[in-house]
Order: C-alpha cells, then structure tokens, then sequence
C-alpha cells in the first residue's frame, strides 16, 4: 500500500521501475505533467477514493479537479480532459449519475472540456463501487516559466490555504474514529490562484506544486532535491485549521503529510514573493495563504522545520501509508 | 457486466447518462477520440482484461495498442501517451516490471513517447493484479477526411485482417475450454495501416472503426446509424481463422461478435477501395484483408449479412456480455 501513498516507497517505484523503462526526456523532470510537444502539457491520475462522497467533495470532483491541478501547477491553462470509468458490476444508477453530474460541474467550473472516454465493467467485489482515471491536456502559459530545478536560496516559500483538510475528511468520513464535527474537503480547481499569480509575479515564479498525496511535505522535498538545495518551514507560519490540527494530533499524524486536493506549494523570487502572496490571497479559497519558508543553501536536498521554540527538525517524506486511498 | 462490453447496453450508458452530462461537441461524433483543438486528438481507455498475459500479448501491449489504435482511425498519429496504473497490494514485482516493458516495447514500436503517468495502489483483492488507464494525444493526419457520418451507398467496406482473434484467445487463455492449441490474439499497432491507406486512397477514406469490444458487428451497426445507411455484408468473404471459427462455434459465438485488438473496419468511396485494399495487404499483419460488404441505402441504420446460402438476415449489435473483460 506504501508504493501508492506519495511518499518514499512511491518515489522507489517510480525512479526504480517506470522511469528507465520509458527513457523521456519529458517523464525525466518528474514534474506534476509532462510535455506533448512544446506548448501542450498533459497529464494522468486515476483516483481510487474510498468513499465515494465525502463532505466538501466526491471521487467525480477529485478527478477533475485533480487534473486539473496538475496542470495548473506546471502553468498550463486546462483545455481537455479525457473521463475513464471503471465500474463495479451492480453498482447503483443514482451512484453514477451522481458521479456523472459532480464531474460535469467540476470540469464546468474548471472550463475544460471532457472531450473522450470510456467505461469498464469489473465483477462485484472489485474496483469499490467504481475508479475513474482522468487524463488533461492543458495549453502551458507563456507567462509560466517554471522548473523544479529553479529553486534558488533565498526563495520565498508560500502556499495557498490551510493544510491537511483533504486528509482528515476522507478519515472522518470512513468513521475510523469520532470528532463530533466535520472536516471538509478543500478539493478545487487551482487554476484560478495559479493564473492570478502569473498575472502578478510572472516570472518570479520559479516552482509550483500541487500539495496532494504525501503532503506539503512531499512536495518540498521532491523540489529540495530536484534543485540541490534546502528548505527551512518555520511551523508557526503554516495555516491549518483548529478542526484538522486536532483530528491529526489524535491520530499522531503531522499535517505537512496529510494530502490536500486544493493546495498548493510556490516558491518565489523575493522580489515578487509579496505580489503572488497577494494574487493568493484574492483568489478563490486563498483568503488564508501565507508565507511558510525559504529556500537556503545547507544542507542540500533537505526540508528542515523550525518549531515554535525556535528548535529545528529534518521533515523527511512520508514513509508507510498511515492514509490509504485518500485519493 | 453488459454495460462494458461494447454493444447495446454500453451504448444506452454512452447516450443516455454520459453524453448528456458532459455536453460537448467533441463527445457527440461517438468516435473513437475526441478533439483537444483542431490538429489534436485525444482517446483514453481503461484495461481490465483477465489474465494479464496470453498468447500474443498481455494488458500492457493492449493498453499502448489499444489507445494508438483508437487514435489512428481517427485518422491520427499517435504522439504521446499517458499511463495510469492501478496496482493490487501484493503485486509481485516482475509481473510489475513484465507489464512495464511490455508498455515500453508497445510503445517504441508504435512510435508514441509515454509522457506522463501515474500509480496508485488498492488493497488485496481488488484490480486483479493491475488494471491500466491509457491515454493518447495524436496529431491529426491531412490526409484523412473521416467522419461516421460520411457513408454512402455504393461505399465498400474492408476489415484488415481475420477476425475473432484477440477475444478467443483470452478465452482459451483463461482454461474455459479445451482446443487442443493456442490461438494467439491479434494485438498491434493500426497506425501503420491507417498510414498506408491514407498514402493510397486519402479522401476516398469515408471513416474507419476499431473493431474492438462488440467485434466488427458493433463496429458497423455503430456507422450504419451514425450515417443513416444500411450495410450488407457477404458472410463468405470475412476472413476467420479455422481455430477461432472452430472455438466460436463451440461456444454459439459469431466472430463478428468477438473482439479484436488488431483489425480495423474501413469504408471506401468505391473509386478508392482497391487501392485501399492493397495498401492494407501490403501493411504488417494486413495479409488477409478483405472486402467484406457494402454500403446501401435500406433498410437505414441495420446491418445485414448474406449467408454463403444467399440468406440474408440482421447482425445486431451484441447483447449482453459472453466474453467479459477480455481488454
């Protein structure tokens, strides 16, 4: 289940197995989508969530939205997304009419068009009710000049909401403990929040990413090594929710690894990290965006936090899945 | 189980639920892909198929090939490829690895680079080992004026090879029956096929289909109501392989019912059809292509098959499912 969570075992498959078989220069940046040809970015996610609706969302939104996200954070405005339904056999109409018209809406508020697909049917027991994998074809920005190997030290880290919403709902909804309230979903479409910070710091921007599987953690990481350098997350500064801080310390669980499906990670030339905190903050779900970090030279290729007592801690990669199919 | 089997409960699922949720123009051809823009085109398929490997191929093969094919009878060359895979818990590693350099080597062959992917992973007993979500961009071909709704009486139509293969072959693959050999499934790339006709017969290509989930029936019931026309197809002239015909006899098939992975239906402007014909043959595995029937004006939207006794009676689409996921 490890090799599915985003973290560590991921990364093993991915670099260990996928990779040096598909030879791509495009795969090779491990960017959240990779390149059609020079102007058309693409990518793919199958969404396996259990269960199905959830409050704030449902698999049908998180499997545009998704997508959607992928592309926005390599700066690609989403154009076409291709729907792929696997379906559990006996699965009730309404269940998929329901899904049916969530995608609809979400792919409608995210103006991308569903352009193909195709169903499956797989025998009762399998496939969960049903799992839809998503793929987007989005138009990269001429704005956008982005690249995981861009980060330099100094660099302003932000990111654009309260983290760990995602993680906890899905948690919650599943009853495997009691909170006698509800978390929601933070799942939305990120183009907006990317497209008003291309408008406001451009080229200042040097990296985006899509906080989801593994957490805000994971993306820091993955950057930290792609760039060679390191990152100091001063704990203090990172918005989360009362609701979710609390369901994460029950759980003995750090909000940096709960997956988000509406939050991003941007790292930004000082000179413009103010304006594109700005754009966030007037963007739709960004009211609560907020500076975390820096980048800093030493020690490369690491993530460090600084508590609130002023100590500091290496925050690594998920390891293990304590969060299963939230996704 | 029925409704994803390709033939008439896949197509009340299609038009009564999916289409209307997701309005747009893309959708309405019922083509095999959809456009991102104009030169682009873009198809998705999800693969299930029981067991992963079988004589001729296994679901990575089918999962590239499926998708370029579904790009080149749109009359597209298939440029870049998405790969999303959904991995049982447990899953051994070679059969892992087996799967990834059969998608490498499919890939390759075919000419698609695989520029983006994704894993996720679900608990025992479910995805049976792996299911593979394909997605394909292709950049639509000049040459090619194809629509399903540009048949015409008189038009001849081609398949490109024997039928029956690819779906018998699962069957025997799974131990359902015994035949005393192997049938090996017909899984290929149609891109160099499509390419070779479009040299050869271009604009006298009305439209082609990828005789895949329903077999060749459901490939030209589909066209015959897109375009309004009858077809009339001489039962003696299609190409069966005397393994799959003993196989579908046994079990009350009729191969035009069976699905195959390699074998395209073309209708031609009759000023073009032998040309196109030749240019099949001359094309791998297109040894055996035929001219099987022809375009007629009634009774519109039905399919009509001319036994070798003269008799003619309707080929419907399939209804129900008697091979369940065999891609």
């Amino acid at each position: 289940m490890a090799h599915g969570a985003g973290g560590k075992a991921t990364a093993a498959l991915v670099e260990g197995v996928l990779l040096p078989a598909f030879a791509s220069e495009a795969l090779d940046e491990l960017a959240d989508a990779g390149t059609v040809d020079g102007s058309l970015a693409m990518t793919t996610d199958s969404f396996v969530v259990k269960p199905l609706r959830f409050p704030g969302g449902s698999i049908g939104e998180l499997a545009v939205n998704g997508t959607v996200n992928d592309l926005a954070v390599v700066g690609a405005r989403p154009l076409a997304l291709s729907l792929s339904l696997i379906l559990e056999e006996g699965l009730e109409a309404d269940v998929l009419r329901a899904e049916v018209a969530a995608i609809a809406g979400a792919a409608e508020a995210a103006d991308a068009k569903i352009v193909t697909g195709d169903t499956k049917v797989v025998e009762r027991g399998h496939a969960d009710g049903m799992y839809v994998c998503t793929t987007g074809v989005g138009r990269r920005d001429p704005r956008a000049t982005l690249s995981p190997a861009a980060l330099r030290p100094g660099d302003r880290v932000l990111v654009s909401g309260p983290i760990g919403a995602h993680g906890m709902a899905i948690m919650l909804a599943r009853g495997e403990f009691e909170l006698g309230a509800t978390i929601e979903s933070d799942t939305r479409s990120l183009w907006p929040a990317v497209d008003a910070m291309l408008d406001a710091a451009g080229p200042a921007l040097r990296c985006l990413r899509d906080a989801t599987r593994g957490g805000v953690a994971s993306a820091l990481n993955e950057l930290a090594r792609a760039s060679g350098v390191a990152m100091l997350v001063r704990e203090a500064a990172v918005p989360v929710d009362p609701m979710v801080a609390g369901a994460t310390e029950i759980l003995g669980l750090d909000p940096m690894h709960v997956a988000n499906e509406g939050v991003l990670v941007a790292v930004v030339d000082p000179a413009g990290a103010d304006a594109a905190l700005q754009a966030l903050r007037a963007a739709p779900g960004g009211e609560r965006a907020a500076e975390i970090g820096e980048v800093r030279t030493e020690p490369g290729g690491m993530v460090l936090v600084e508590t609130g007592f002023g100590g500091r801690r290496v925050m690594d990669q998920l390891v293990g899945d304590p969060l299963p199919r939230i996704c």
